[in-house]
């Protein structure tokens, strides 16, 4: 076994909690279907609740935990268990977002666990010095997103997405950098991958969409469109 | 809808973070099978992403959460959205247990968010003064179990119980009171019972058994025949 | 020894994180003039280094800690040691600010390790319900203050400041009953009082005011009148 | 303004929240005096509320805080402001100590704050990993302390010692590394500095011993000798 391969640009659809149950299905299966027909990864994360049926409606999109704690089998009562996630069919996992803050020690172990089950690592950081130091735990992917950015609809502008590539891919080369700070429409994913991001994803402008399916489809082809 | 009744006395199958998969599975159904053919409600506990499955295979057992948190669906990320957790089967959630302990303002918006979704509350204090504080925000069930016994084998004894159903009871007139601590035996099981405990459960005692199974099966009969 | 003795109504002078230093100790010192000419107390709250030099300088005003860990001397690296704080002469303590939560079984703790030192607790609860079982554990003054109000400059109106001193009272008859949501003037002071909270406080209200130090005799005359 | 000059080796007394008070002022007096007659720079950390007094009462030991919050002036009711404990006295400050563990985005904030304030970092990793991403925060001084030695009386090995060293040093030049697990004795010191920390430093093994006063000096010369 070895992680999921991952095709750039990527792009991950990540409702948070604004979505579960039939919502959420109907859009992680256009998901599926939009990975099945273009040459690019898509993440869908979803609640861990939501997580098995998810995995057992799609076939190509990357299923992905908001989280999970870095412990073993054993007491962690209303902890998130790595193996319950994995074996419900999460192949990925964002740590360490900003509404999920975790301590070193926290992190350090819970991307050693990742990596023990083979499940990619989505760490987020936002400011560069963070970006540089979670850099050199060398996690699959490390998303750079300002805090102060997020939801606002505002884009981090050009050398912010240039400098973060830099800072991170000295320290681990093999690391991709995601950008998503306020990416609120199809030209915005465009952007951002043009600029030289290994990919990005979208919350609210999805999920907020007057026709979230519709949007889903303009970015993820805006995407592709950006890597030509 | 309505909360799922509860028959007293009642037994929480808790694995914690032991278990999942699988081997959660074959316990859970055992559970589900007692559950049937003896008058007593079993609440069986699963890590997030396993409490679809367990739900799908199984038809009398009162599935639980081991947590969730007190949010509406929207942001979130890495947290555990109520409605995810319900619609996957949930019809009960532990909250403040000592390992994934809460603020006063957490436990309070925890519990509103349970009630709106008819979902039954087992609220965890760890002495008596903490489950007077507790009573006063009317849960289903507390459990009460001073921190310093858990997974030690040592069971609360009989004023302990006494003393904590009377100080319940007191404020909170329909709240159920499960006592947990050290239950590592049939034994511990009928003698919690016949002390006057409404319901009682266990993790290591089951998880670390010889034989989980058969431990199940002893405790449920012996809660069953504590209380005739 | 017992606790220091409250002359209601009171009025907290609380700077938060505000002031430190020279700008502290000035207003300090005006509120010990205060409390020295009027029938009232006066709570001073101070960051955990200032209050050493606070109380070497005042006479007549209560020290207050914003916070106490519910520990006992030992290892607790980086948390506030309840001996250390009582010894540079704080006779009273915050539990349970909104900006500084505290779980059920931290708080209790806090207000026992609060109690054997005879300091006296004033807890934060951010709704009536919160108060009620804050209100089990008798701690000597309970502000409740609604989270959502905190420096909006609205005051919690006049059936909040009833329902809240009801909750309060039935359940511990003796816990006194601060109310300082949205304090911002002279006025909002003598309408709580007079509105029947046996005391009230102050932040931004005082350090952003032009005259802070005139801002504070205002306040606390206003006290004092409401009262006659 | 700037940082205090660090002799090497320094040592740490480190009485976390053992002692207080006339006890704690006792130990610092003699460090103050050691510190006088040797050269090497002596770390005294002591509870925030204690910091105003042991600065008052000594001259050349580096007063340190044992934890800061990266807060600006503000609300932060409860949190440690950089500020206060800067003017009470400590021209250091521990963080992210196992006992008070920061997510990266406060150490990151706390760092920042401190370097304003001209404040010395001694940020604590327990593990090489750990040291090496907080390295790149480029801190004055690591301590590595593989959390599963605190207080075990077993100290880090010497390979340990030599590749944090390497580790350290290779991400940030400048950083110093010390090494106090298990430090118990004052062989235990002669050993550590003579593998060659910068540094190190004692809390039960000083704070517990029968004569604790005799224990520092023997620990400080120590250091010093095993210098030469």
């Amino acid at each position: 076994m070895s992680k999921v391969e991952i095709k750039t640009p990527f792009f991950v659809l990540n409702p948070k909690s604004y979505l579960y149950g039939e919502e959420l299905l109907k859009l992680a299966k256009k998901a599926d279907q939009l990975a099945e027909n273009y040459p690019i990864s898509i993440f869908v994360t979803a609640p861990y609740a939501d997580l098995k049926t998810i995995s057992d409606e799609t076939n190509s999109v990357i299923i992905t935990a908001q989280h999970i704690d870095g412990i073993e089998p054993g007491r962690g009562m209303g902890h998130v268990l790595p193996e319950s996630v994995y074996h419900a069919g999460a192949k990925a996992t964002f740590l360490n977002h900003a509404e999920r803050p975790l301590t070193f020690a926290e992190l350090t172990k819970s991307i050693e666990r990742a990596d023990e089950l083979n499940m990619v690592t989505v760490v987020c950081a936002d400011s560069i010095k963070e970006a540089k130091a979670i850099a050199t735990l060398a996690p699959d992917i490390i998303l750079c997103e300002p805090t102060e950015l997020i939801g606002t609809g505002q884009t981090s502008d050009d050398s912010y997405i240039e400098k973060t590539n830099e800072a991170v891919k000295e320290v681990s080369e093999t690391t991709l950098v995601m950008q998503a700070a306020g990416i609120s429409t199809a030209d915005d994913v465009y952007r951002t991958i043009s600029l030289g991001a290994d990919g990005t994803g979208c919350t609210s402008g999805i999920v907020k969409a007057e026709d979230p399916v519709q949007m889903l489809e303009d970015m993820v082809t805006a995407a592709v469109n950006a890597n030509q």
